[in-house]
């Protein structure tokens, strides 16, 4: 039944990662001034990796490159093709500093690219546009929502993409242009961009159905067998949902400024599938809410659960109780030593006695199943 | 009293089914091409059956076609006259996916026509309206509120309808078009969409009804005879109702779209009605939120109602106790064996010492009454 | 203390009276012709009867008119006077069908006015308004709020008004049209359809009057004597509120877009007035949900006040429990029968026994006072 | 500790005393033209007292005149100076009638200064704006937020003001007009009109003073000493919250559509200074918001505390009767009058029995605490 | 585990000192003239100290300043560089007086600054821009969140900034401004002002942090060893974060109004930086509301575990009663002093007595293990 697993404690730190990072960052120069670049993250990865991927409708060309490769890619040689620019692991600031300028980057992007605690948000900058989105994962062994900042920069004809440690998220749009399956070789960095959106959403599903199973092995646990490791664990699955809502609440808004955008970045082709991306992010938001609305109901049940144990228990003892104080009672009044205690002498008086205790009990017994304890 | 029935637990499973399925099919291939189609619900039916009906305002035509009559079937050959293809079963996508084709439906479009946990809405593309509603049957045997996805496609003179199962719900509808009745058969293909969407809001009445009585017979449990399995039943009903509202809360923003919208494809003639169903859908949330804090109030009802009997319990052992536990003192006290006590010794002291313990135990029986304990 | 009265239960069959009448008339005919009239109500009177009054600055006409006569009031015949009928039983829908034909209804608003389970709205058609509104009146006996529904439909010249059953809502304002009092007879229908409005409005003061003094009744039971049936009284009065806010929140938005609509029927004179009923609607509003407020407060602090006397009752217990339980033991040891117990032999033994039982005792009690447990 | 004064009970009469008067006046007359004038207060004055004050930048003039004067007092005779005609006491209406008509204001202006239960508004009428504001007073006795209606007529050169009773709000308002301190001399009625609703606003502040030290004294009792007592007085404290709530919420609005309104009589340089009592009354609003917030903590820790006690007395209960119930069966058992029990007759039977029942005791209570049940 | 220091008991004193202080001094004369500056805050300082830095793209100057040299400072002598004006200290109003008149401040602007319970707020004046901020410093000794109020005005070439005492909050803009590191030097005031509010917001982060950890204390606290001073210490927790809260609400609305402003004090470069801060206010409130949810679960779990464990003593209770009254019923039977009892006198009735109670324990046992509730 998994009882061991569900006694996985709740763990604030965890949820507080993000903000953790941002403090420990600004907590040491607060005042510095803005656009320095810290890295707030662990190092998750040895060194940084580049991966250029160039694209046109007829050709496909992808590599991994070195930092001194870097000043070749911007600008972007043929206005025609689409130049994607993937980085794995942000602590290498330098090579994030100098790919910013060369790339025309406003400060403040950068600073937040390395800075991995940053709610979902898009900023519309001169000639390029900002979004950062957090991947979700769904970690079976603790039970934890593990989050992965992604940043990515959309300009017209270039995109570059910013994660923490290397992931296969990518792997299936790498595929399709590869591949130039679907349409996405045909169109510009807008869609790329919208691609890579759709997939760090489309996970968001998976973890939904993961926590949706926990529920229901929760919910099991509370009609079966309630116990404190119970009402930890549901506390718990709260927390979790509280890092999933804080990553997918602000998808709409998000979402919906890049649909009301009059940005020329992105063309009304791409912005008839941001309306589809939309469309996920509000129902993984409606899930994660009817989530939430589960899990308070599972709280609810485990306590009316212990209650109603408490309930049978206090029973228990009561009619255990009050069916034997009055017998004792009335064994110890012919344990008294008394010298003129005619009953005592009466031949019959003791078996008589132990029917009248009997039919006392019994009475009570029936008494009690009429005004339904028992 | 229905006890038995009110087992029924709570099975988030089922709430999750939604996206649960969205989840397995886009979880397979995460990243997959935007517009692929998978379906992602089960099978319900042996194979796809296509119903087409032409009618004008003097002629009407019904009949089952096969695969290869889609064809022909597009573009719908004259114009006064309003062509609907109605599809039962959804798993043959390759049927759907060239029906898309002809009708010159959006690939997002049959995408989400097959992925079958969408949350109702509405959306303008550019030659036709896409329409998702959710239609909901309460089964009696369970318990639990049954939801099916229907698909509308409004084009100008043609609609298309999908549904997961064949079922009754439209033959009003049909029936109304056969027989002229009412004015139908003069209005465009607006109208039947409105149609169409009024017969699938309609039944929610029904639901909304079915839950009151299982309010009721729940009320009576609770203050008839609460236990476990009527918690158990107030939580599950709360479930239902977050499937209810999932279903419902969307609609006022469909509804208030399509009227507030400026699409050429709705007259103002339908408009009207479309007030009109936009009125009932806010009835339903409207009830379907009555109907949450009346299940919030049972909940309160339940506790406030074991408390009670906990309270009642407590009382009587209390009483108990505190009735024979000074009379049992009493009587160890004359069954010591100390040589020196004079009172064993009395002649009257037996009898005497009865009187004193019936006095003791009525003075603390008026005492608590008194309390109002008892 | 009106703790009788009190043990009424919760109905929520009578919350949902409303919709269910919808779902029945509905639930019948799913997908019927929008425009069918059925009525959903109880026929609460014989025969439908209809009054008409017609009136101008100098002149006042009243009487009770036959079916016949309907067709001779539309048109209203001079434009300078205003045409009021008013209809007492929604069950004759020939009769009303007539009625709606002769005055130029839409289909919506006749179907709308035989469904009795409406929320109050306004809805604006080509040529006249139509209002629904829901008369509240309390019924002391089973401390119930009972519904009536009202529609009204505002013509150029004309009113129309529709009553479940025949009632003194709207004597005064007929006194007032036939008194001259105020202004009313120089103003026109919109004015007159205020003042019914304002007919309707009024009394909801007094149904919060009335439910206030409730809840001061049921504040004293949970001071003076807090039982099960005050609980049960308590949730009916939060559902009966329930009742009273689905009448009354509609209201804001209703009378807003009677007041900010450009509508040519409502004069900016009559605008003033209409005005102070949305000023009185939203004080009615205030009202409801500080009575909610209050409520749940009633309720919190009927749990607060049985948890305390379960704990008064536990302290009691333990009281009597550990003062007697070792002094149980005391004697129970010198009732055993070892040959060899000294003190059994010596002559103070059993007067020191009592005096180091008091002892006991006496400490005990003042040990437990000093923690404040009696 | 002030334990006593605690016990002050709920009121909701008190609460809804202002609905209570709207009913009583409408109630008596439902239907009853509007604009009927209906005193729905107590009649706190013997004689409604007239103060008419006049100034200038240069003149100032203050008496109290009869009702013979009031026709003289309009229009008010220089258009320079400002007159500021203040009415206490409303109970006689015939006056107010008069004042009304001379001064042009609406009939629906005097009903609504009449009737004193009246949310906080305003209203723009052609010629004037009307204002009606609730002055709060904390009673120390009794605990209650004490209200008083304040209506405010602003006109183009004069002021009207209208109290329930006499009192000493505007007294330093009086004096700053007197010594012509601060620019108030300069300014025009709209000046004149925003420092008196300053002058309600101001006190605010105090009733939130002491409605947090009446926080702080309950807290002291929640940790002190919980009774019944302190959770009616929390229960108490939260309706005077409810109160003060009703009377500060609309003041948002209200200052809101001040500021926005492009009324002509309120000049630019006026409107900072509403946007600074704006101010205000958003910082009022927020105190009483955290005093709310404060209060619902406060009832949690009552009933955590009260729990916990529950939970002291169980676990005493349970340590006296689990240590002396073993041994009470101990000692009965050597009660037995078997003939054959060798212990009986050992010589050292008694003492070592002592030895093992005081043994068990200490290992029983050594294990308790180990379990800290203790 | 630090349960010394958690039992630091609420102070909504604390809370309530902003709301005190403005009590206090509009207390003293209400209705007294707007603009009246009366000190609401302690005195934290001996004498307020002015420090005045001046500085351009290529020069930096900065001395502390006597009042006489206030006069000297307006207008600021050359428009190209920016001059700052730092006060420390509050209580000093009339050198806040000359240096209001001297810098052209509304009389409003100096009020607010002295009156050290404002909420934070931003107000455009004709040639100048007023904002208010909370500085926030989580005080580790009693676990309460510091507050101190900054004002900072910002005109075309002057920045004026009010701290109530002392602080190395500004010294890295200090810094940064004397070393010229960023763009800081060469940017106008507005940019300046900009970097002041940073600074400020900055912190908060660093007060998030330890919170986070506090919370991550009393979870262990609750897990472990749930007591009374648990309960204290998160109602504690909850009160500092509605302090917290007050504080960083109004900043989204406050940087929202600064971005959205066509003020022309802030060039389209600030606002950049400005939307920055907005990011970061928004990052704060959402940390904010995330913890209040955290300590929320926390309360809930606190609860759950003390009824828990009464649940556990409840049932160790029942064991030992239900096992021993029946065997004490028993062994009193036989302590019956009856003449005719033929058990007394057989040979192995004790021994078999023994096996009989030993057998029934052991039943007794094993029942209550299988019905779980040992």
């Amino acid at each position: 039944m998994g009882k061991k697993k569900s006694r996985a404690l709740i763990t604030p730190k965890k949820l507080l990662r993000v903000s953790g990072r941002i403090i420990r960052r600004r907590g040491k120069k607060p005042g510095a001034a803005p656009g320095t670049m810290v890295h707030t993250g662990e190092k998750r990865v040895e060194k940084a990796r580049i991966t250029l991927i160039r694209y046109g409708a007829d050709d496909f060309e992808s590599r991994e490159i070195e930092r001194t490769e870097i000043a070749g890619c911007f600008p972007p040689p043929d206005a025609g093709r689409v130049t994607w620019l993937n980085v794995d692991g942000l602590h290498d600031t330098e090579l994030l500093h100098e790919l910013g300028e060369r790339a025309g980057l406003h400060p403040l992007i950068v600073e937040d690219i390395v800075s991995v605690g940053q709610r979902p948000k898009q900023e519309e900058y001169e000639n390029n546009h900002f979004v950062v989105l957090r991947m979700l994962r769904y970690e079976e062994t603790n039970h934890q929502v593990e989050e992965e900042q992604l940043s990515i920069v959309v300009g017209p004809d270039y995109v570059l993409s910013f994660q923490e440690a290397p992931g296969d998220s990518f792997d299936p749009v790498r595929d399709r242009l590869r591949l130039a399956r679907g349409q996405i070789r045909s169109r510009g960095a807008d869609y790329l961009a919208y691609a890579l959106m759709d997939a760090v959403v489309d996970p968001y599903f998976v973890v939904v159905e993961k926590i949706g199973d926990r529920i229901e092995d929760l919910e099991q646990d509370v009609i079966v067998d309630p116990r404190q490791a119970t009402a930890s664990a549901i506390h718990h699955l709260k927390n979790e949902l509280l890092v999933m809502r804080r990553a997918v609440w602000p998808l709409r808004d998000l979402f919906n400024a890049l649909l009301r955008d009059d940005s020329p970045l992105f063309t009304e082709l791409t912005r008839v599938y941001l309306r589809d991306a939309y469309d996920h992010a509000v129902q993984v938001i409606d899930n994660t809410e009817t989530m939430r609305d589960l899990t308070a109901g599972l709280l609810d049940m485990y306590l009316s659960s212990v209650s109603n144990r408490m309930n049978e228990t206090m029973k228990v003892l009561t009619l255990i109780a009050t069916m034997f104080i009055p017998l004792t009672f009335l064994v110890g009044v012919y344990g008294m030593n008394f010298e003129f205690m005619p009953e005592l002498h009466w031949a019959w008086a003791y078996p008589v006695l132990w029917i009248v205790m009997i039919g006392l009990a019994v009475t009570m017994f029936i008494w009690f199943r009429r005004k339904s304890w028992l």
